[in-house]
C-alpha cells in the first residue's frame, strides 16, 4: 500500500470567515479534516464554529495548508503576517484576482515558494458565515495559478484542497485567469449592479412592472458591496477593456433604436449566439 | 342567482400562437374556453393545437373576445384587418409596449371602442408554441390600459382573460406603461443582451471561468431577436432615457475603477439597495 494515494491534508487553518472560507471548513470538516478558524472579527470565527466549521482560534501548531479567504487587496499582508507567524507549510487564497495580490505579496517579500494562488469559481450574493454551505464548491471549477517558483508540495496540499472540496481543478497563468475573469465574472458583475442601480429610488409603478427578467439579471448586485469594490479595483485594467466594448455597443444600440437599422437586430443576434455559446459550455 | 358572476368568456380567438398566445390558449383551455387558433404560419396554429390550445382555424361565428399576441409592429395592422373581418366583439393584446400600437391604429381607422390594451407581465427567454405553459401567467401581473372611449363592455371581457388566466390586474395609462416597462423590462433585455454578446467568439478559458453569475444575467439574452427589435424599436424614446442613465453610471465606474474614489462603492451601493427594493417589491 503505497503512502502516496493517502490523504495528506489533515490540518488546514481559514483566514477569513466569511461566506467563502466557512463554506471551505465545511466541506473539509465533512471529511474530518482538522480545520482552525480565524478572522479578525472574532465572532465571525465563532459563528463559523456554531456551524460546524471547526475551532475558533490559532492552531496549537503550523498545520499543512492555510486558506487566506480575505478580500483581494488583503492576500499579500496576510499571506506576510501569517508567514512570519509561520502558521502553515503551504499557503493558498480564493480571490478572484490573481495577478495583483501576487505582485503586492513579492513587493512586501512574502515567500512564494509555499503560496499558490486558487480561485474557485462558485460564490454567492449572500455572505457571512451563515451563509455558507459545504456543498458550494460541488462540481465547479476551481483555478489554481502556481509559477515556476512554487514548490510541488505547496501545489499538491492546494490540489488537495480543491478535491477535498469536490471541485474540478484547472490551472493557469495569473495573467491569464485575470483577463478571462474580467470578462466572465467582474464585468458582469458591474452590469448587473448598474441595472439594480437603475431601479433605486424608483416609483412603486416601475416596481410592479418588474418580472423574472430583471430579478434574474439583477440578482449579484446583491453582493457585499465593500468587498466586489476591492475585487473591481484590483482588476481594473482587465475590467476596463472590457468595458469600452461594453458600453460601444450600449451606444451602438441606442443609436440604432431609432434609426430602425439593422445593429439592432445583429446585437440581439451576438447576444443569443454568446448565450447559447455559454450553455452549451456549461451543459458540455 | 345574479348573472353578472356567470362567466362571459365563451369563445375566444388567439391570433399569433407564439410563446405568449399558446399560453393564453392552454390557460383558456384549461377552463374549457373554446378557442380558434390562427397564425400567419399555419404550422405554427396547427403545432398549438396539437398542445391541446384549441381549434386551428377562423371560428365560424364572432367570438367574444380576440388576443393579438403578435409583436407590437404589427399590432395596428392586424387589429384593423380582423375588425374587418368581425373576428370578435372585443379586442385586447399581449405585447409590451402600449403606446405606439395605439397611436397607429387610431392613425390607420381601427375602431378603438372595442380595443383595450393588455401586457401580462410574463414570459419566457424560450419562443413557439411549444415553449408555451397554461401557468405561465398564474399570480402575474397583467396590465390593461383602456381609454376614456373603451366600451365597458370590452373592457370586462379583456379583464375577465386577466382572470381566467390566474394573473392579478392592474389598469394603467398607455404613456405610464411604456415608461415604466422600459425600465423595469426593456433596458434589462438590452444589457443583458450586450452582456452576452460580450462572451460571443471568445476563447474557451473565458467560458471554463463563466459560473452562476453570468449564467443569471444573460438568461433573458436568449429571447427571439426580431422580436425584441421590434419591442425595443416600438418603445424607443422611453428606452434611450434610461439606457443614457446607465451608460453615465457605467462611464463614471469605468473611470473610478483606477481612480481608487468612492464613487465606485458608491454605486454598488445604490446597486445593493435596488437588488433589496425589487426584491422587497416582488416577496410583499
Amino acid at each position: 500500500m503505497s503512502g502516496e494515494w493517502e490523504p495528506t491534508l489533515e490540518t488546514v487553518a481559514i483566514v477569513g470567515t466569511g461566506m467563502m472560507g466557512t463554506s471551505v471548513a465545511l466541506a473539509l470538516r465533512s471529511l474530518d479534516v482538522r480545520t482552525y478558524l480565524l478572522d479578525c472579527d472574532h465572532d465571525a470565527a465563532m459563528a463559523a464554529e456554531s456551524r460546524g466549521a471547526g475551532i475558533a482560534g490559532r492552531p496549537p501548531e503550523t498545520v499543512d495548508l492555510a486558506v487566506l479567504a480575505v478580500p483581494p487587496r488583503s492576500i499579500a499582508a496576510v499571506l506576510a503576517q501569517e508567514q512570519a507567524h509561520g502558521l502553515a507549510r503551504a499557503y493558498t487564497d480564493v480571490g478572484s484576482v490573481k495577478a495583483e495580490p501576487l505582485a503586492e505579496a513579492e513587493a512586501i517579500g512574502c515567500d512564494l515558494t509555499t503560496y499558490v494562488g486558487g480561485h474557485p469559481i462558485a460564490g454567492s450574493e449572500r455572505s457571512g458565515p451563515m451563509a455558507a454551505s459545504a456543498k458550494l464548491f460541488r462540481d465547479k471549477i476551481w483555478v489554481l495559478t502556481p509559477q515556476a517558483e512554487t514548490e510541488a508540495d505547496a501545489v499538491r496540499a492546494a490540489a488537495e484542497l480543491v478535491t477535498l472540496c469536490g471541485a474540478r481543478l484547472i490551472i493557469m497563468a495569473h495573467a491569464e485567469h485575470d483577463q478571462a475573469i474580467a470578462r466572465s465574472s467582474h464585468v458582469p458583475h458591474l452590469v448587473a449592479s448598474v441595472l439594480a442601480a437603475s431601479i433605486h429610488g424608483v416609483d412603486e409603478t416601475v416596481l410592479r412592472l418588474c418580472g423574472a427578467g430583471i430579478r434574474d439579471t439583477t440578482r449579484i448586485a446583491a453582493g457585499d458591496s465593500m468587498l466586489w469594490t476591492d475585487i473591481l479595483q484590483a482588476n481594473a485594467t482587465e475590467i476596463a477593456k472590457v468595458l469600452s466594448e461594453v458600453a460601444a455597443d450600449l451606444d451602438a444600440a441606442s443609436r440604432s433604436l431609432s434609426s430602425g437599422s439593422v445593429e439592432l437586430t445583429e446585437l440581439l443576434r451576438r447576444g443569443n449566439a454568446g448565450r447559447a455559446t455559454l450553455m452549451a459550455a456549461q451543459n458540455g
